[in-house]
Formats: structure tokens, C-alpha cells, sequence
């Protein structure tokens, strides 16, 4: 019924479907044995073995939890998710009668989460270490079938996550299995900051879709969600201080109440990850002047903000002191980046200003940025700028300050020269809105490169991919994230050793078509892998594990 | 931070946006009425009057039921999942202390929903008409501040959606209001059969999926998924009886158990949503050979099934006294669609049974067809097959025979001047894998198109949007559907005069950019409505209503 398509030519030879099966996790008695020196856990552990027994997982498993942190409900919350997430299929009722009933006898009924801290403060750097034991229960075992230990409850939700992707429906018992049992994980991540950045003005996305996002960043372990709420195109973030700035939203409904982000912040701490929010001065901020024209240098020249005005920093003040309210995380981002100063010059109020004070306006970039830092220190927060501020006056920055990568490589290993942190997000590798950039690349980029001081790598507190949104809307904005983010993800968490070598098309590739595929089953929009182009729909019929 | 985007080029002229802003659903007040004529509730309900008052919605609305339907758990839970649908930001809790707290007075604080009959039958036909009343309560009223009355559990799921779609969040009071009242709607679909086709045989899509999709047409008061499950790519269906059939699966993890499709089905029925399962035979279904090659002519011609053997025929039955169980709906799909009999004619014992019974390739084609019919007649099953069963032997077609047309237009006329009943799918307007088809197309695609006579009108049940899976996976579908689904759906439902008059790009194309942007902000992934192709992404920055 789709004379349209060409469908004789675009059959998948099923000989390579065969090899893609034959690389995912199997069952004993599986002919083929070829890949089972893989491991399908993303990103891979730090430290892992495994058996050779299968163990099969009870529907109505427990949860029953210890330790000073065991009553929280990030843990209970988390179990619940994840055991909708593991039985999505196993309902127990059938027609045909098929199914095991009640009274059947599992390996694993019980899920045991040892948490040591009852703190639940979420920060850059907070414990997300954890051990994930899965045994068959017997006299010998110290353990009790399935036991995650953990510091805090979010390493307990990393376990939790790593427990999930162990689970894998089989279909000829139609029950949850374990395979390769026992497990014996011990796990933390490499970097304490794993982003992804997401951007609300160049389109809007709806809380509802935010939070999908959120949901899918936890399956990868990303810890930070780097919300780029407002930028030129749009002020859609509500601040009752000063209330008519999200007249510059798109629309009477693109826009985000204080409620809203207090939600997204919220939903995002139950998973473990933290919300940075930007608010980036003094270009990227047309939009501010929808709402106060006094904000643009003129009507006619829109940006940057008016350096020239006290006024504007009431209102960066402003903003800053209503968002503290909301945005609990030690980092917030000032941007800095991309700053034109044309208007400054050309227009005559700030002209004189500048003439009045000595400035060029490189230096009245420089006041601004510095400026809008105290500010954000004043009120407690720790300020994280784009490049371009340690490019123009690194000798002036605050000591502080988080540098962020974005123009190209080489720029971190500057950053922690001049002992200031750095965020790596090269553009040429970790901006997602770069279509043409393959899984390969995105994997391979490492954080560390140019860094062999132990001393200054610990000065990179991580790496970040950037959805950036001018041409990814609610419709787009996930298979451009999935799988490109999950690569980056691997490289963030795993050890660098265990990722770095060999022929990553053999020891990475079908790992990944295997968690897009869990993407997908988990409801989230993950592209094809190997499309020349990301985010492009696949160009034939074919198995999801080989495309 | 993203220089390869050249954005002062790509701005969208405030004007435009204004023009979209102003065409939306306007509290009182607000400064341009121009569009007030229009009424954002899609599919546009058959008879409606509006006022011009402001009603307020309690976040704690409950629910009331009468009637000898009112018990019914198909209400209840479509009522708290509207409930969440239209209170996603209201959590009544702020920093900021500016909610309306508890105890705060509302206009409507209740839903009264009345259904007549006690019988959850969902079938063809089955009554959807509802009535839906929102009036501020007051001594002269003689309804009850919101009420649904309807015949049916299915009608009052109707008249939910439209309550829903009534309901908009206010960001200046920080509550869900509902404008133009009091609205008095009277509501019924044009036709009985508005359906979706998914194709799960050239991509395979995870059950959690299917049920976003359902989830969505439920939003569009669609009413059919026609389920292709099986094609010639794969056969990821479990039949009992034949337990081999889904080794056709493209992997071992790319499978439906009964559970899982049974699932499907009680999702969509809690949604009003019938399941018309389709297995394509004689075509289409090389991938049946993978578990029983004799079901194909010979190992190199697998296409179409062996029509000289018995054993075709048994596990064709097979197939379907299984899935019988499963699929309760009336109508089941036999495809008979683009049948190649090469394979007949050239594969010896095939071209033998052929000449013992002087067949002729085309005579052995309808033998296949109507053997067929046959079995799912006894099986109690309505068939409906592709258009080219009609166009081949229409004289020898049972008359119970739905044809579903898809080769072009006219076809439908021609099948109800022959006393068949037609589903339209014209494939040059209501395939959505056509990418270059727009949403005016679809839109004014008309099923009664050349059919004069009222008695032969009411042979056409209705029509279907099908989305062919070549190039359409997890990642991609459901922008593929929306939002030209969504024009289709409204041909189907609402009136024909009153969609068919007038500058369709002032009428309707305001409300579609509406809905898809509610689609948006219910989390589905509707694309942008005017690009040149269809599931493009946007090319530029801007609000979703522009785009």
C-alpha cells in the first residue's frame, strides 16, 4: 500500500541483522556467543564482573532500604519509576494463560538500597557512587539477591538506573531476566559535571517536554541540566520583581511561571540532577526590552543591554535575586559570550558614557561582565561564563569564576593553566544543533586532552553537550538530543581507559544502537545512530538495533 | 554561543507573531479581537454558542456521575487524566506566595457527567454524541456549572476532551480559566470511522509508543488504529498456535506478545479507540517464511504466500482464531493489496496447482482473497481489504466486504454505487509518509467527494490517515502524523459545511497552529504546520503558534 516506496531495494540483508542481534545481551543457549565480552550497561561501570547464570526478577519486587538515608523519598519515589520502567510489559494476565502467576518462584524478589547519608543536598560534586550486587540467594552469599550500596541517595539512583538496564524481557518466558549473574559492580562517575543545555527562547519548549528530557538524562547518568532560558528571541521565565520583562515571551503562553521552574528544579533533584540556570549578559538580551525599553541602548539598536544605565543592573539584580529563590545549585551562568559592542559606540548616551568613564567598549564589556559576577556572588552563587570572558581579560575574572568551552578545542587546558575550572563543550564535537557531527566524533572527544597535570585535570569539573534551539522545537528537540547525548554521556562517566581503546565500532557501536533502542522502548525519540546527518528518520526498513 | 546559526537573519518579524498571538483564544480585555470569531476546540463540534464571560477552574474539581453509565472506570479515569492534563502547572504551591491557595472561590468546581447506558461496548458506530454545558452557577441556571451528558461512556469521553481543550492557564492570575462562556455545545461525529494506520513491520514500535500515539489521537477524537503489525520486513507478532511466526521478528527484542497487544487494545478502549489488526495476505508477507519457509512458493520467491497448499490456509486460520481473542473489534484488515503472482506462475509446483485447477494467476489471486474472507467471516469478523480486491473482482467480493481505498480518488464512489461499504485513504492526500502533501491538502481531502446520493453516503464509514513505517521509527513518528493527522481528524468529525466554506488559511490554519501547540504542551511531538515538508523541523527561531 506504499507503491511509493521502493521497498525491494531497501531490504536490510538479514545477515546483518543476525550480527546485530547476536551483539546484544543473550540468553544462555544462544547459538551465537560472538559479543558476549560486551557489557549493555550505559555508560559502562568503573569496575564490573559477571557470571554466567540467568536470574529471573519478580514482578512484585521489593524494595527494602537501610541506613541513615534509607527512608527518602527520592530512593521510594525512584524504585516506583523504575519498576514501571523494568515491567512495562509483565501485566500477569493473559488470555492465553501463558503467563507465570502469582506464587511462581524468582530468583530476585527483593531490591535492597543501603544508603549511608541522610542528607539529600544535591551539588557539584555529590557522591554519586555506588556498588550494585545481583546474586542468586544461597547459603554461600554474603549478599542478598539484588543490593545497591551507596553514599547518598543519588548514587543509590545511579544504581537504580544501572539495575534497570540489567533487567531485559525475555520472550520466551515472557518474564524479566538477569543474565550473566552474578553481578558485582562498583561504580562512579569520572566528572562531577555531566550537562546537557537546553534552550527555551529560540523556541519554546513546554514544561511537559522539559521534563520528558529531564526523565531521558537520567537513563545516561547526566547530572546537570544547563537551562538556557532567555536569550534574544524570547524572555519566556516569569520575574515578579520585575514583572513586565516576560512580555518579551513569544506568546501569552510560551512562557514559564516561577511555579514552573520551581517544578522543573524539583522534578530534576528527584533524579539526581541539577538545574544550572543562565541568565546571559550583556549580549543574548534583546528580548529583555520587550518589557523595558529602557534596557536596549535605543529602540533602534537593541543590544547589548545599556552599560551606560544603573538601572540595568538593578534589573540583572533583580532577576538574579528572584531565581536564587528557585534555583538551589551552587553554579549559575552569566553568558558573556558573543558580545557585539557596536551599539555602545554608535549609540550617544552610552557613547558619552563611555567617554566620561575612559572606557573603549572592550573595557565596558569587561565592567559588565565583571559587575553581573559580584552580583551573582553577592548572592551566593558561584558564576559560570562563556569563553569569551577568559579569552578577553582572564587576569580580571573573578577567581571563581567556571570557564565554558564552547569555541573550539584547546581552550580548557588554557582555563586550568590560568587555575581557573573549566566546562568542555567544543563546539566542533558537543553542539548537538551540529547535524553533521557522528556519534564516532562526539564519543571520542575527550575532556582531558592537552591535560596531563593531575593537579590541573582536576580543575576540568566536566563537559556539557548544547541543544541549542534555533531549528529544534518540542517536535525535534529529543532525536537531536538521543543518541549523540549518550556518547557524550559514556565519555563523562566511564573510566577513560576502558572507552579509549581498542575499535570503538566493536566495543562501543553496538552498545550504543543497544540503549537507543532502550530509548526508544522507554518511550524517548532516540535517532538512528548512523545516519550521516543526526536527527535524520532512517532511511529504510530495519531493525532498530541496526540503524 | 551557536555562531553557525546566522540569527540576525532568521528573526521572526514581531509582527507575524502578533498576528498569531492575536488569533488565539483572547482573555477579556486583551487589546485585539479581530480573530475572536474563531473557536480554538478541534475538531470544531457540530453545534456551539459561546458568551463573553470568564469562568475560573478549580484545581481540585471533582467529578459527579449519573446515570446508569455514571459508574463506569472508563469515565473516572479519563477524568483524572484530563484532570492532569489541564492542571499540569497548577501545583497551588509557591515561593512566592502567589497561588490561589485552598479556599479560594471558584466558578467551576465541579463536573457533572452524565451517561444514559451502562453498556462499554466499543464498536463501529457506537454512539459519541455528547453535550457539553459551562455556566457560571446561579439561581436561573438551569445546568449545573460544567456538565456532560451523552449516551454513551464513549460520547462523554468526547465531551471530556472538549472540556479540556475549553480550559486554558492564564499566566496573569496563575489559574486555569475557561473564556467565552457559557459555551453550549452540541457534538457528534460526521463519520463513524475516523482511523490512524501505524505500521509495525518496516519499523518496529515499542508498545510504549503505540500508547503515546493512542493517547494522542484520543486528543484529536480519532477512533480506529489500523494495526499493519505484520508485513513482509517482519513479523513481530506472537501467534500461539504457530509459536514460530515471530522468529520473522527483526530480533529478539522487536516482538509483541499477545500481552502486549491485548494491552494495546485495553489502552485504546479506555480511550474510545477501537484496534482494527491487520494481516496482510497473499502479499506482504515474506516474513511469515521465516518460521514456516513452506509457506513460501519456494526459498528464493517468498512473496505471495503459497496459495497451493493447505497449509497456508491453516495458518492463516491459525492466525486468526488467535489473535480473535485479542482484538474485539468488528472489523478485521486482510490487506490483499499489490499482489505479485510472479512467484506463482514461476515456481513449478505452484504453476502445476495452477493448471490442475485451471487457474489462471489472477483467478488464483481471488481464490486467495476470498478463502480468506471466508475464514474471518467464520471467525466473525467484517473484512476489509485494500481497493484492489474491488477493482479485480467486485462481483465476486462477499457484499459484508469493507473496501479501503488508497490507489487514488474516485474510488470510493465507485465502490458504494455497488452497495460496498468504503473507507477513504486516498494515498495522494491521506498518506502521511507523503511528506510533501500539506496540511490544506489534507484538510480539504473530502470522502464524500463525487457521492451524491445520501443512501449511498452513508455507505462511506469514514476515512484514515496511514502512517507506512519505511521511514518512520520511534524517533520520527509521531511528527510525521501531527499535525496533519489532526486536519484529517477534523474532516472526519466535524461538520461539512462548516469546514469546507470560506479562506480555510484564516479559519482553520489558526487553529491548527493552536492545536498542534497544545499537542506541544500535552508532550507530543507535533511538527511545525506550514513548512514546504511535512516532520521538518523549524528553520528558524519563533513561537510555536507560527511555525
Amino acid at each position: 500500500m506504499s507503491p511509493n516506496f521502493p521497498k525491494p531495494h531497501l531490504k536490510i540483508p538479514k545477515i546483518l541483522l543476525l550480527f546485530f542481534c547476536i551483539s546484544q545481551i543473550v540468553a544462555p543457549g544462544f547459538a551465537f556467543e560472538l559479543d558476549e565480552s560486551l557489557t549493555f550497561i550505559w555508560p559502562l561501570p568503573a569496575e564490573f564482573s559477571s557470571g554466567n547464570e540467568t536470574l529471573s526478577v519478580d514482578p512484585s519486587i521489593t524494595l527494602t532500604v537501610s541506613g541513615n538515608g534509607g527512608n527518602s523519598v527520592v530512593v521510594s519515589e525512584a524504585f516506583d519509576r523504575y519498576k514501571r520502567v523494568i515491567f512495562k510489559r509483565a501485566s500477569g494476565f493473559s488470555i492465553f494463560g501463558k503467563f507465570r502467576g502469582r506464587g511462581s518462584v524468582y530468583d530476585i524478589s527483593e531490591l535492597t538500597v543501603i544508603v549511608h547519608s541522610e542528607s539529600e543536598e544535591l551539588q557539584l560534586g555529590v557522591d554519586e557512587s555506588y556498588s550494585l550486587t545481583v546474586a542468586k540467594r544461597d547459603a554461600q552469599s554474603i549478599v542478598w539477591e539484588a543490593t545497591i550500596e551507596a553514599n547518598t541517595v543519588y548514587g543509590a539512583l545511579r544504581g537504580l538506573e544501572t539495575f534497570s538496564q540489567l533487567c531485559v524481557f525475555d520472550y520466551g518466558t515472557k518474564s524479566v531476566q538477569i543474565y550473566k549473574a552474578p553481578w558485582y559492580i562498583q561504580d562512579k562517575p569520572r566528572f562531577a559535571y555531566r550537562g546537557l543545555l537546553l534552550d527555551t527562547s529560540r523556541h519554546y519548549l513546554p514544561t511537559e517536554v522539559i521534563k520528558q528530557i529531564i526523565e531521558s538524562m537520567s537513563y545516561a547518568k547526566l547530572n546537570v541540566l544547563h537551562w538556557h532560558i532567555i536569550d534574544e528571541q524570547s524572555f519566556p521565565l516569569e520575574v515578579p520583581t520585575y514583572p513586565n520583562l516576560w512580555k518579551g515571551a513569544y506568546s501569552k503562553w510560551e512562557r514559564y511561571t516561577v511555579e514552573d521552574a520551581q517544578e522543573v528544579v524539583s522534578f530534576a533533584k528527584m533524579r539526581g540532577i541539577n538545574v544550572m540556570a543562565e541568565v546571559d549578559v550583556p549580549g543574548h538580551a534583546e528580548s529583555w526590552g520587550a518589557g523595558y525599553p529602557d534596557l536596549w541602548p535605543s529602540s533602534s539598536c537593541r543590544e547589548p543591554l545599556d552599560v551606560s544605565k544603573n538601572f540595568t543592573f538593578d534589573v540583572i539584580s533583580g532577576i538574579l535575586a528572584d531565581i536564587r529563590k528557585i534555583f538551589p545549585f551552587e553554579l549559575f551562568h552569566l553568558g558573556g559570550d558573543e558580545v557585539n559592542t557596536d551599539c555602545w559606540s554608535s549609540t550617544p548616551h552610552v557613547k558619552k558614557w563611555l567617554g566620561d568613564h575612559s572606557m573603549t567598549t572592550k573595557d565596558a564589556y569587561q565592567y559588565f561582565v565583571l559587575r553581573a559576577q559580584e552580583i551573582a556572588i553577592s548572592q551566593n552563587w558561584t558564576p559560570v561564563n562563556w569563553e569569551e570572558t577568559f579569552n578577553n581579560f582572564a587576569a580580571n575574572l573573578n577567581p571563581r569564576t567556571v570557564v565554558h568551552n564552547w569555541l573550539g578545542p584547546g581552550v580548557c587546558p588554557k582555563v586550568v593553566a590560568n587555575g581557573f575550572r573549566c566546562i568542555f563543550s567544543n563546539q566542533g564535537v558537543w553542539y548537538l544543533d551540529h547535524l553533521d557531527v557522528h556519534w564516532d566524533q562526539v564519543y571520542t572527544a575527550e575532556p582531558l586532552e592537552g591535560i596531563n597535570d593531575v593537579s590541573k585535570q582536576e580543575l576540568v569539573l566536566g563537559g556539557q553537550v548544547c541543544m541549542w534551539g534555533e531549528t529544534a522545537d518540542t517536535s525535534a528537540v529529543q532525536e537531536t538530543i538521543w543518541p549523540r547525548a549518550a556518547a557524550a554521556a559514556e565519555r563523562l562517566w566511564s573510566r577513560r581507559e576502558a572507552i579509549s581503546t581498542g575499535n570503538i565500532t566493536l566495543t562501543a557501536l553496538p552498545r550504543l544502537h543497544y540503549f537507543r533502542c532502550l530509548l526508544n522502548r522507554r518511550g524517548v525519540q532516540a535517532a538512528p545512530v548512523t545516519n550521516k546527518y543526526a536527527r535524520r528518520p532512517p532511511r529504510g526498513p530495519g531493525s532498530c538495533y541496526g540503524q
